[in-house]
């Protein structure tokens, strides 16, 4: 039997589990659950015969070691700052490793190693950064094969609620980390270039520049953009490109009605209050907004930030509750944007029934024979439960593919990777495939980057 | 001779020297100033027999100890982030200090040796910090003294430009570090009390929450909050106070139009642009402004942040050149907010013949035998030249009267500490009193934290 070590048995790993586990008979695996919760990696393999659970605390050097020391590949479906540790042991005991994490500097200063060894560290294979990596890749290779200039790159990728469990007026649901959703956006000025004028958005502007998009068969869309799309221009081979955007999926209106939290502060995550325990969440509200010995928050709110009173965004923030003088924050020491999470959360929190939803879409341009073409690509795919979320799908199944094809010797080049190159994208984007991940394309007339189709 | 080494001989250092140069015989002195530059260090003391001039690095230990060793007393009028080791020596050659920094956490660690070698190491002596603590101190001591409880304080401090210079629709000029006016308010939200209600606002909403004030016989100011009020609140000794607010003056209108850099996003000093050198101030503005094949740079941003074509604000802009296609910014890998002060010292630089005023104003409001009194104190002082500015005179003097009062044992307790005490504040304001540097103090009806006087 062959031992694959996967750490944390969070909601990620439910469709990565599941993946290895239907394949473990046939492929002669077995797989080893690591988790500070033994209880969870318990539930998760579901007394599976080719799988254990063990208890795998990653600070805990005996535990990490002897895990590692006892499998041919390593997955850590941890979050990316649990990954260092993890790597360099792989590294000691020349074992693959694949992630669904960015690349930090940590984790590229191993490449050498890494190499040496004749080993592969697959990361950023999970939605995104992943599953766009391979489809943009797999285009963009396409269209340069045919001798064609790129001119063009956008491409955006959101967590949605499924249109069926999209039950609320902000259209949107905590389909992942709700903590990532509120502090999106932050760390510094979106970047990007657009018909080679090149763009800085500053956080408190960021969802008030959104850009719309169609998607073929599920409507219209918009983005906010990601925080640095400038990098990928070099990591993707596009240099000189004139148009280079990446973005996140809301449904239409979402960021315009987020923008009142960006505004009032409530995103903040820097500083925190004193008595925020005993702090209703109108308190909260209030905190936001001048003082005033006679005006009500209401107003001093839809005053501050312009809002006409039949505006839709004020019955969503009506919606979320948040000028109740009753609901207490029940949070100690807590940051104004853990407060916001737990309201939110009061509110967007998935039902038993509900269905996620992912949207990735992409827009390629470019040019051949003096003449400029237009394709855009794009999939959409729904949870089937509140386990296999599309998320859990999404991020989890390239992670399994890639990790069973590195074991395999399919995926063989040695370094510290992200999937970009055909060895790597084309049998794992065949595969996803099979599993209803599916990306639908179709040529549009040349836009270019010009959204409003103004003749300039 | 005494010998009190001066480490600094920048533009703040003017006044300070000049007041210990012209107590020198008296007082039985002899000055060294250090510097970077010798020839700094020459030109400030201008021949003085009384004084010496030396090449001083700070970071070079064989100078810095060997000057150190020879003083009686230090001044460090260095940038704050250079004092750690000039005081560290400090300590071990048993020398008192004196800056006008902001108190940091390595000089705070030093005040138990500090204390056991019996040395004074005053802080936060100049203007503001400096003035504003001691003006302050001695009403709220005297209020207190009487029996009453403070309800309120606010205190307002800008250093702006004279009237009789104030040549731009700004109303504003640099008159001190331009790197601080274009930074201000960044790091972290505005924290403070009114009327027992805690209030937050984050910087990008910071300059639209001005608060105006009317200082005797100088006409109307705005200001807008420092960073951190309610740290103050235990250093004062106003435990529970109702209302704790610190804030920055400027001429009325300013801090609405200034707002348009923080809402484009230029004041960012996070990130570099990649040809800044060749970018003109054009093209820097459009950089923040969405992309258009035919739309104007002047209409994008008038449009984007809803400004009128006649409002003064946008002729503050124009008067900037901000849409020069034609003047370079010719600075290397410059940030958004170096970009921006390069600009503005094109406009705001003081001519020779201009003149600096400082203006200072604290509100104390105070309950006694049931009644509810409230008392306005004000400092406003103009500039001599270029040389002997308000500014330099303002944080120069006290720190040069403190060094003196230190070095003659009028002050004498040891520690590391910041003026609050009366043997420190008596002596110093009353001195300063003989340089013009007077408040003005009157009697007001008691409105508390109601800026529009609603009745409740």
């Amino acid at each position: 039997m062959r031992n694959i070590l996967i750490i944390g048995a969070g909601k990620s790993s439910s469709s990565l589990i599941k993946y290895l586990l239907d394949n473990s008979s046939k492929e002669n695996l077995h797989l080893t659950i690591g988790d500070v919760s033994l209880d969870n990696a318990k539930k998760i393999i579901n007394n599976h015969s080719n799988a254990s659970a063990i208890l795998l605390d990653v600070f805990d050097k005996n535990q990490r070691e002897s895990a590692i020391k006892k499998a041919a590949v390593v997955i850590s479906m941890l979050p990316a700052r649990f990954h260092a540790q993890v790597a360099k042991d792989c590294v000691t005991f020349s074992k693959h490793m694949v992630t669904a994490s960015y690349i930090s500097e940590e984790m590229k200063a191993l490449d050498k190693d890494v190499k040496s060894k004749g080993l592969v560290f697959m990361n950023e294979i999970g939605l995104d950064p992943g599953i766009d990596h391979m489809s943009a890749m797999q285009i963009i290779d396409k269209i340069k094969d045919n001798g064609a200039k790129m001119l063009l790159f956008e491409s955006f990728c959101g967590g949605l609620v499924a249109p069926e469990s999209d039950t609320n007026l902000w259209n949107y649901k905590f389909t992942w980390n709700p903590r990532n959703v509120v502090l999106a956006g932050q760390g510094g000025a979106a970047m990007f270039i657009q018909e080679n004028a090149y763009k800085y958005i500053p956080y408190h502007k960021l969802f008030r520049r959104t850009e719309f998009l169609e998607v073929n068969g599920s409507g219209r869309f918009e983005a906010y953009a990601n925080r640095d799309s400038l990098k990928y221009i070099s990591i993707y081979g596009l240099d000189n490109i004139p148009t280079m955007y990446r973005g996140t999926i809301r449904k239409v209106g979402f960021s315009r009605a987020w923008n009142v939290f960006v505004q009032l502060g409530m995103t903040d995550d820097s500083y925190t209050f004193e008595d925020s325990e005993n702090m209703s969440y109108r308190d909260f509200t209030n905190s936001f907004l001048a003082y005033s010995p006679t005006d009500s928050v209401e107003l001093k709110l839809r005053s501050y930030l312009k809002i006409d009173q039949d505006d839709v965004m004020w019955s969503k923030l009506v919606e979320l509750d948040i000028f109740n003088p009753k609901k207490k924050v029940a949070l100690k020491n807590a940051t104004p944007a853990q407060i916001l999470q737990k309201i939110l959360s009061d509110s967007w929190t998935l039902e038993a029934h509900d269905k996620d939803m992912i949207v990735m879409h992409h827009k390629f341009g470019y040019e051949i024979d003096g003449e400029k073409h237009q394709i855009e690509s794009s999939m959409v795919i729904k949870g089937d439960d509140q386990t296999y979320t599309a998320m859990a799908k999404t991020v989890g199944l390239p992670v399994a593919i890639a990790a069973l094809k590195i074991l395999n010797g399919e995926i063989k080049t040695p370094g510290v990777q992200l999937p970009i190159t055909k060895e790597v994208y084309e049998p794992i984007l065949k595969e996803l495939e099979e599993y209803g991940i599916i990306f639908t394309e179709k040529k549009v007339p040349y836009l270019g980057y010009n959204p409003e189709n103004v003749v300039g």
